[in-house]
């Protein structure tokens, strides 16, 4: 039976791959442009939404006209970004992701910030995204509504089992959607456009909207600015991924992210432009896009195929977490700020364990807030912009330092750019503190105070460990030492046997060791000890509170046996080995115990025996 | 923290006790009755309802007329049973378990379903009294009904802790209530009676009694009386428990039951009249019990002191399962039919691996069955009724092969008692077959064949391991035999130094096996050995797929090692253990990893050298 699940499980995972098969697919324009950007791309999906959830509450109608300002502003802000990271592009042919950059020009601190923030960001890029994709889906088919938390769990578990198999040997196939997604959406727009205008078709409001209840506040708009940044996520993506593209490949990287914007810019704006056109009100049944393409397609195949476009990006945009998230627990492991374990690749080659940790982590923030986008929002923007800002001023510092040609024009861009998000950053913070961005600012310190404690760990072990030069190893000669060999007996029978022939090879002090638990199998050892007639001396401890352990320990640690603080005491164990996994249910595991607590003692050598039974 | 938690759990579960401390409290009929007799007594929480369950939506109103036949049918099986239950105390002064008695006379296999009847049994006495007893605190306090499932899970806490401290010690102290429930009860039914019958009150319904909707046949009477039956649960536990009564232990035990029968008597009668008087109608939310006790006392005090008294009883009808599941799993265990472990006492004497099984398995009906009663009921009587009659039958046959003073009369009281109950079995089992019975069916023969296969793998383990006289252990002297000692190295660090200096002891053919991940480690680890100057081979292999076992087993059994099949490989493996727990968080555990996959192998010894790091 475990056999066979071992075997579901290779299915699932794939064959292993030797270390030499690690194959980077390098891609040009054409394809990099989607592979990178559906993360950014995807966005649009919930950003237009978020800034009307914001407004239409209060100002109702009215919402509409100021959508496009808010969008407007976004739009600027995205193209500052660009700009700033084409610089990054130039600076960092390797990638250089917020962790790195800020490393490099502000110090270990600031780097494990941005290292917190990205792990915050990317954790919520795969729980948003995949919940956003599910809201696609139950948009189109109501009947699913109900199921959407569970939905949106199947998600993940295919996105960590796909990555568990390295899902980026297909990635070209990665592209096909993202086009897919960007031309229906163009054409739902065009078509939206034409229709109203050209025409003559008149926007019937499917849910009412509100009446206006409150005024256009200074701290509406930036509320509604602060909710449409998520538009912005994923934009550093090609930044982190300038080696994955053809030679010349920072070129190309820069291509694609001006690309990038030019596609956020249409769609974002396009559907903002629609959703003021045909009067979406969002909420927490039907997602705006499903809204507006409903309106314009009616039930036809369009209005199927937008929903469906619309789930895969997210899907991908997921994806892009699952592959950036266990290459930066990599890195900051490799630097000994987080588990080691983050290090090693799986028989795939995939960072396994990192994987496997988003996958988990990602859904319990699913669970938590029930697969809600809108909910799970106001968490997310806060740790991409501070990572941003840290990112952008890092470069700032940068050019200030390291001078080179055109270095202040290049400073202003950086400095601007950090500025914008800064000021950002701080808007977000202000404006969502209370609906979960606190939680990201309690987040980020603790993480951070977790890696540096890491650290620590493992610079203090590393130095219990390390050797000097004068430490040579000692000539010990074989036998030199006086050694005692202690082997615990239970029952005198093969596995006590075995282990006892396999003292005696090794000393010729050998000690057995009872502990006798109750008097009558005491005294049936003892008869049978006496009739197979053993020259080794056997000690027998009463135990009244029912240890084994106890007694060894104290025996081991007694005047009685104690051969000075040098001497390395070796405890042969005997261990029968049940070769049926559910057999070792059946059997008190005593040997187990004993090697545990004796782990802990130093001078100490614990020498397992197994005896191995079959069949049982 | 993890010492905080121990503290914890010591605090919870009470300081230890040795062997010796084994103190067996003796009662005399005025505590043995209130302490040997709760489970019974208990029963009429929920038996007279049960009846009327049955009834009442058939036949509406003329239920009250069938009840009190149906009452006196059950009453009456009850002295039978007492009777024969009588003989069986004479006859098995150091108790008389249906296993016991069932093992004793019909031999193993009918011996272990008696035993398998009487775990489930026990299983179920728990989720059905502690479900009961919520059922009476709910009742009264109807803010509580929500909660249930979570009350009853709380009880069951309260037993699992309180029976790992070994409640027993104080067990006196739960004879009160018991009487305190008795009396009570007693209380009520005579006021009942009087307010009626003498005050002149006419009881008003609470609940609507349902219009007649069908014809009273025998198939409903029978399905009544297997309903009511439930009542008997329980009965058996004073023959089990004859050697805890003091001297003249038989007589005493003899006497207790028979007052346990009258008691019964009183007050199942009592309350089942009550019932018909005051018409109460059994629903999910008030039990039967509380709407009498609510219409005799109005909502005075008394009303509560009879709830309480109620929920009382019924947690300590609970906790007989937690004293005899676990003796039971114990006699079971050293038969050699269920895993070892159940024999093991806890460090209060307690048999805790018993107690907890049973705390989670009882759990895990009461949240299958929400905490209902009455649909757990059903499943419960079926596996007492089985045990009373393999343990009714056991007795009729060993009067009839033993022969003895009055064997013939004597053999036809156990020999009527075993008929009337396995009438019983077969009612209860066909009319409550499709609610639930036929569960039991299958989990009986199901554990059956569990425990048959659990002796046969301790069997052969045992023949496997067992010394036949002529295997003298071998007189192998020291260093006679060629070793091989294999040190695997992954840094050359102090704790492979330890570990290196310990092989030397025990062998001049030592090995030191290196496995490649990754060509640059193992080049530094090279010319650190060079600069070492260390006088030992070391022996590097590729590992293409990342795996550090693979490559030292496939060495272990090449031809370039290979050293015979009677030759005994030692595995030397520095393990480095850090003190505090979470920081094996932090660590690959390689040496764990290795140690388990070469513990698989014959002709092996692992040797573990620790090497503790402090305060990491």
């Amino acid at each position: 039976m475990s056999l066979k699940l071992g075997n579901l499980l290779d299915n699932l995972t794939g064959k292993r791959l030797k270390t030499e098969e690690i194959a980077q697919e390098k891609f040009n324009v054409f394809w990099g442009l989607p592979i990178m950007s559906s993360d950014a791309i995807s966005s649009v999906a919930y950003a237009g939404e978020e800034i009307l959830w914001k407004l239409i509450p209060i100002i109702g109608i009215l919402s509409y006209n100021y959508m496009l300002y808010v969008s407007l502003c976004i739009v600027f802000l995205m193209f500052m970004l660009t700009f700033s990271y084409r610089q990054t592009i130039d600076a960092y042919p390797e990638g250089g992701g917020s962790y790195i950059v800020a490393k490099d020009n502000f110090g270990r601190n600031t780097g494990l910030v941005a290292g917190a923030s990205l792990i915050i960001d990317y954790i919520l890029t795969v729980a948003v995204s995949a919940s956003a994709s599910t809201a696609a889906i139950t948009s189109a088919v109501p009947a699913l509504l109900s199921h959407k938390v569970a939905i949106t769990l199947i998600l993940i578990i295919f996105l960590v089992i796909g990555n568990l198999r390295g899902i980026r040997e297909s990635s070209k196939l990665f592209g096909v959607p993202t086009y897919l997604f960007i031309f229906s959406i163009l054409f739902m727009i065009l078509w939206g456009i034409i229709k109203v205008h050209f025409g003559g078709y008149v926007p019937k409001p499917v849910y009412n909207v509100p009446a206006v209840s409150g005024e256009v506040t200074w701290f509406l708009l930036l509320n509604a600015f602060a909710a449409g940044c998520t538009a912005l996520t994923g934009i550093e993506a090609v930044s982190n991924g300038v080696p994955s593209f053809k030679e010349p490949s920072q070129k190309h990287a820069k291509t694609v992210l001006l690309l990038l914007s030019l596609i956020v810019l249409m769609v974002f704006g396009g559907i903002s432009y629609l959703a003021t056109l045909y009067h979406a009100v969002p909420n927490s049944k039907v997602t705006v896009v499903a809204q507006i393409s409903h309106q314009i397609f009616g039930g036809n195949i369009m209005f199927y195929v937008i929903q469906c476009t619309t789930a895969i990006i997210l899907i991908m945009a997921s994806n892009t977490a699952f592959t950036g998230l266990p290459l930066l627990l990599a890195f900051i492991a490799k630097d000994g700020y987080a588990p080691r374990q983050f290090t090693k690749r799986g028989k795939r080659l995939s960072y396994s364990n990192g994987i496997i940790v988003l996958g988990v982590l990602s859904s319990i923030l699913v669970i938590i807030f029930k697969g809600d986008t809108h909910f799970l929002l106001p968490l997310y923007a806060v740790g991409v912009f501070i990572s941003f800002t840290l990112s952008q001023f890092g470069m700032f510092t940068r050019w200030i330092r390291n001078k080179g040609r055109g270095w202040k024009y290049r400073a202003v861009i950086n400095g601007v750019g950090g500025l914008l998000t800064f000021i950002t950053t701080i808007i977000i913070g202000v404006t969502r503190f209370k609906h979960g961005a606190w939680i990201v600012f309690i987040l980020i310190p603790a993480l951070v105070y977790i890696m540096l404690k890491i650290n620590e760990h493992y610079r203090k072990v590393a130095k219990q460990l390390k050797l000097s030069v004068d430490e040579m190893p000692k000539k010990v000669n074989f036998s030199e030492q006086k050694r005692y060999v202690i082997v615990p007996i239970d029952t005198l029978n093969k596995s006590f046997l075995k282990a006892l022939n396999y003292a005696r090879t090794i000393s010729k002090n050998i000690i057995i060791f009872h502990v006798s638990i109750d008097g009558e199998s005491t005294n049936k050892l003892l008869k049978k000890w006496d009739e197979y007639d053993i020259d080794i001396p056997i000690v027998v401890k009463k135990s009244s509170y029912r240890s084994v352990i106890g007694p060894l320990v104290k025996f081991i640690e007694s005047e009685e046996y104690y051969a000075g603080p040098e001497d390395t005491v070796t405890v042969v164990i005997p261990q029968f080995v049940i070769t049926k996994w559910w057999g070792n249910i059946l059997h008190n595991q005593t040997a187990l115990l004993i090697k545990t607590i004796l782990l802990k003692r130093r001078n100490i050598a614990i020498v397992t025996i197994p005896y191995i039974i079959d069949e049982c």
